[in-house]
């Protein structure tokens, strides 16, 4: 196998990947330091409001020289900034820094990544996607004017697919389809391994709306909420014509929730990033309007209920990640 | 992400999973390069006959440093050996080289890698499993001699996973089950990625029997040879209880192959090395003489047959590649 910037760079897209929504509504990115030849850190962006992929990169390949520097208590960017530029020293003038996206130039929640890469001076940038966000570009801008090495457009298309979801829900209502599913299709294949159930409850502390069918609530009575992570509650979608349904329910009994029970799909453009929780009957009612799909495989064969309608749906695979003994399947409907 | 043993250990796996059972009746091994730091090569044997990784992953490591070397053109496993041992000139002193199984201690095919490790001196050999393997085995006490530090058990249930079919051919008849299928399990799905007709070619080319439902032969008219790599074509198993078939059908005009028509599955054991390709019946009665499963998925959804029967199984995902825009995952039944 060839260990070249591609390979580098699909590390940094591996990593931003774990994080994937998880970063909502800041795009997820990964980036990698390659010092001398030695690869020192593969870091990501984690959530909103944490330091950013570089940022996390940069104070894992200094603490691997200094590991007894004061920057390893350092958890804020602008603190982990301030050091950076304070004592890096020249650390990392022959580094080699991968990004899967050009890096931010703009002040927001931490500064600008691209203000401290050019002052950190290293031997050389290498960018996956080109930021045309409006607010943060100009990064490369900022790093060639201070003469820094910048190489663009390396796996450009696994960096664009990596910020698929970003995309979708940066002008727009952004809806998701989450299944689950075992090996063979079937549908009656419960989640079972603790990492994918914490995943899922993670992924409903993010959305600001839950999408589910009505006969899924009639007949497995969810609560749909976010008790493992301790999150916020997402508003509720129950999709259904007949809007009776008995109170006993669990979901409707949690705390600051708004439950819609509506036919009206429009209604769904009131929310900012919604997850449908369905199987192929609500896949084919909504699959125009879907910006992606969340498929969660269990490694089981069930007999059980199957796709007993007439879906054709082709997919390109975006990623996969494991979740314990699950696999989580990243997709994306092909044009 | 930690940059640890693990991670390299992971790099030399899924390297090897690569040419997982292309190597037959060789195990599948990877090997990783890691000198002064600084990651220098990836590799893993390949096909029976040629160099083992540890030979793959010593020539690319010396080749990054010294690209013009003559060693360049050379491909032959002993000579690959007697020119790193001339000229290695105290080169790897400082590597440490990981290898998913302990290295070879016996004069094969090849010289034993345990032999030219010894003699090239690494900083650190690092090994995930340990060799139970009596022909092979006792790599490690020939590096201890010579002093070498060797740090062992490293990802050693990966390992073990990776090693698996080998272990299924070693002592007895290896069955594997070959399937394709849409995401959803509908059997209809062809496989359509050039890369992964392909790869069943090849392993078409590496088993001695194949065997398939008569129901398939019927319905499918299947050539079932090894046109795409011009290999060597396996013998068929037609299981059926009916003798009656066209011999119009494609797989009865391929030279050079013996076709057998039975219900009788002892018949199997009359060979080293089958492939079933079938779909949920044939795997219904095989199920519990397989050693493993190789499903490719096409990242469709497609109404089809699909499960109709009592099938129960619970499986471990031993791995998954991609073959062009298609999976291939190896699963292991759960006990
Ligand atoms: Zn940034
Ligand atoms: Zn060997």
């Amino acid at each position: 196998m060839k260990i070249d910037d591609n390979f580098y760079m699909k590390l940094a897209i591996d990593e931003a990947w774990k994080f994937q929504l998880l970063t909502y509504p800041n795009p997820a990115v990964g980036c990698v330091v390659v010092k001398a030849g030695k690869l020192l850190a593969i870091e990501a962006h984690k959530e909103a409001g944490l330091s950013h992929a570089e940022v996390n990169a940069l104070k894992t390949a200094f603490l691997t020289q200094e590991p007894n520097s004061l920057l390893k208590v350092l958890e804020k960017s602008s603190e982990i900034h301030d050091f950076l530029i304070k004592n890096h020293n020249g650390f990392f003038e022959d580094c080699e820094i991968y990004t899967t996206l050009e890096p931010c130039n703009h002040h927001g929640k931490t500064p600008s990544c691209a203000k401290l890469l050019s002052i950190l001076k290293p031997k050389r940038l290498i960018i996956g996607l080109i930021d045309t966000n409006k607010i943060a570009s100009g990064g490369i801008k900022t790093l060639e004017s201070e003469n820094i090495d910048v190489t663009t457009k390396v796996l450009e298309k696994e960096c664009e697919n990596l910020l698929l979801p970003f995309k979708s829900w940066q002008n727009k209502t952004s809806i998701f389809f989450k299944m689950a599913q075992t090996l063979n299709g079937s549908i009656d294949g419960q989640i079972s391994s603790q990492r994918a159930k914490l995943y899922v409850h993670t992924l409903r502390d993010k959305i600001d709306l839950l999408m589910i069918g009505g006969n899924s609530v009639r007949v497995d009575k969810p609560i749909l909420d976010t008790r493992y992570v301790k999150g916020r509650e997402p508003d509720v979608f129950i999709y259904s014509k007949n809007k009776a349904f008995s109170q006993a329910i669990p979901l409707f009994k949690v705390p600051n929730r708004k439950v819609i029970i509506s036919d009206d799909l429009f209604k769904l453009l009131d929310y900012k990033f919604v997850m449908v929780e369905g199987v192929y009957t609500l896949l084919d009612i909504l699959k125009d309007k879907l910006d992606f799909v969340v498929l969660i495989i269990s490694p089981k064969i069930r007999n059980g209920v199957n796709s007993v309608n007439e879906l054709n749906i082709d997919f390109e695979i975006l990623h996969e990640n494991y979740l314990g003994d699950e696999k989580i399947v990243f997709l994306k409907r092909r044009a």
